[in-house]
C-alpha cells in the first residue's frame, strides 16, 4: 500500500463533539470482522472541535459553522478520503453546501437512521426523537420524507430540564449526569406512546442505549458506522 | 478558526492497531480541561491499519513498515498538523527515517513513558515490561539511555504463551480473553520483583490497567496523550 490511491479511505469529520467522533470510531471497529489490524478499514479523521456551535447558529445567536465545516472536511480532502461521514446530526443542516466545497461522495446520517429506524419499527411506527434544538426544530429527521412515520418530540420543557442539559454535560464529561437527564427523556416519550427513540445527536448513544434506556433505540452512529465499513469493504474489494 | 493555519494541530499516525488509537483519541480528551467541544484540542487521525506488521519486519519475516509509515504519516502533513504523535511503540523502531522524511516535530512514546515511568518510581526502580517480541528484543525501552533502571522482561516462554497471544488478542476483539492472558504475563513480573510494569504496547493498556494488575503500570498511551494536549495547549495560547 501507499499514499492518495489506497482504496476506501474513510474520511471522518469529526469533533462535534471529540467524544463522539471516538464513539463513531469504536463502532467503525466493531462493525468490521478483523483478526489482525490489517483487516481494518484505513480512517482519516479531521476532529476540529472549534467548529462554531451548529445550535446557536440555527438559532440565528453564532456564526456559521459552514466555513469551519469546509476548512475541515478539506483536511479530509488532502489526507485522501474517499468519503465523507459526519458523525454529528445537527451539521447536517450545512449537508448540501459541505457537500458541493467538498466535491466527495458524502454518507448522510439522518437517512441512515432513518433506514434503521424502518427496519426496526416499520414504516408507520410511532419513533420518538431526541437531539439538539436545532435538530428537534429544523424538520433535520422529520421532514426527510418518510411521510408514514408519525413523530413524538420532546415538550418546550422537557428539552429545557433534560435534553439540551444532557447533551452538554455529554460535552462536559459527565456521563452520570448525562445518563440521568436523557433517560428521563426517553421516559417521557415512551409514555407518550413512541415504540423507538431515534437518538438524534451523536452525544446521546455514549449515555443511553438498549441497557437503559425503557424502549429500543436507534443508534444513528452506529448505522453510519456499518454503513461506512461496508462502502470501504466494498471499495477495497472491487 | 479556518483552514491550514489553525496551531496546535496533533497528529495522530495510528492504526496500530485501530482500537489503540482509538484508545489514544479518548485519553486526549480525557486529558483536556474542557466544558463545551470549543475547549478541545484540533487532532486529525491517520489510522490506516494496512503498515506491514512491525514485528514481523523486525524479525526478518516481511516488509518493511517504513514507506507505509511515511505515506500514512503524509496524509498528516497535507491535512495541516503540526506535531505528529504515534500511538504504537513498536513503530518508533523506524522513529528517525520516519522523522527525516515527514519533516514535522513528533513526540517520541518511549521517551515520554520512560519520562512517567521514573516519575513514578524513581531513577533506579526494578520495571517490568511488557511489548511486542520485537520491542522486548530491541532494546527499545532497555537500550534508551537510562542506565539507572534494572528492566525484567518476560521469559521466552512467557511471551509465547501470554504476551504474544494477549496482544493479538486485543487485535481481533476478544478482550476478556486478553486481559486474562496479560494479567499472567504481569504477575509473573511481580513475582520476580518489579515494582512498576511498563505497558510497552498501546493494545496493552485496553485490557491491563491499575485495576486489575498485580502492581502500578505505567500506560504509555496516556502519557502520550497528555503530552499532546500540553502542546497543543501551549501553540494555542502563543
Amino acid at each position: 500500500m501507499s499514499g492518495m490511491q489506497d482504496a476506501g479511505v474513510v474520511g471522518v469529520l469529526g469533533g462535534m463533539g471529540p467524544l463522539a467522533t471516538v464513539d463513531f470510531l469504536r463502532k467503525v471497529i466493531d462493525a468490521t470482522p478483523a483478526q489482525v489490524d490489517q483487516d481494518h478499514v484505513p480512517v482519516v479523521t479531521s476532529s476540529i472541535p472549534q467548529v462554531p456551535d451548529r445550535t446557536a447558529a440555527f438559532q440565528g445567536r453564532g456564526e456559521s459553522p459552514l466555513p469551519a465545516l469546509v476548512a475541515s472536511g478539506q483536511r479530509l480532502v488532502r489526507a485522501g478520503a474517499g468519503l465523507i461521514a459526519i458523525p454529528c446530526n445537527t451539521a447536517h443542516l450545512w449537508f448540501e453546501p459541505l457537500q458541493q466545497a467538498l466535491g466527495l461522495p458524502m454518507l448522510h446520517l439522518i437517512d441512515v437512521a432513518l433506514d434503521e429506524a424502518v427496519a426496526l419499527v416499520g414504516p408507520e411506527a410511532r419513533l420518538g426523537l431526541l437531539g439538539t434544538e436545532a435538530t428537534l426544530a429544523s424538520g433535520l429527521y422529520t421532514g426527510r420524507g418518510h411521510t408514514g412515520l408519525r413523530w413524538l418530540l420532546p415538550a418546550q420543557d422537557e428539552i429545557a430540564r433534560w435534553v439540551t442539559p444532557g447533551i452538554h454535560a455529554v460535552k462536559a464529561g459527565d456521563v452520570p449526569g448525562a445518563a440521568a437527564l436523557l433517560v428521563q427523556a426517553a421516559q417521557a416519550l415512551a409514555d407518550r406512546g413512541a415504540q423507538a427513540i431515534v437518538l438524534g445527536c451523536t452525544e446521546i448513544p455514549l449515555v443511553l442505549n438498549n441497557g437503559n434506556a425503557p424502549i429500543p433505540v436507534v443508534d444513528a452512529t452506529a448505522a453510519l458506522a456499518r454503513r461506512s465499513v461496508a462502502w470501504s469493504l466494498a471499495q477495497r474489494a472491487a
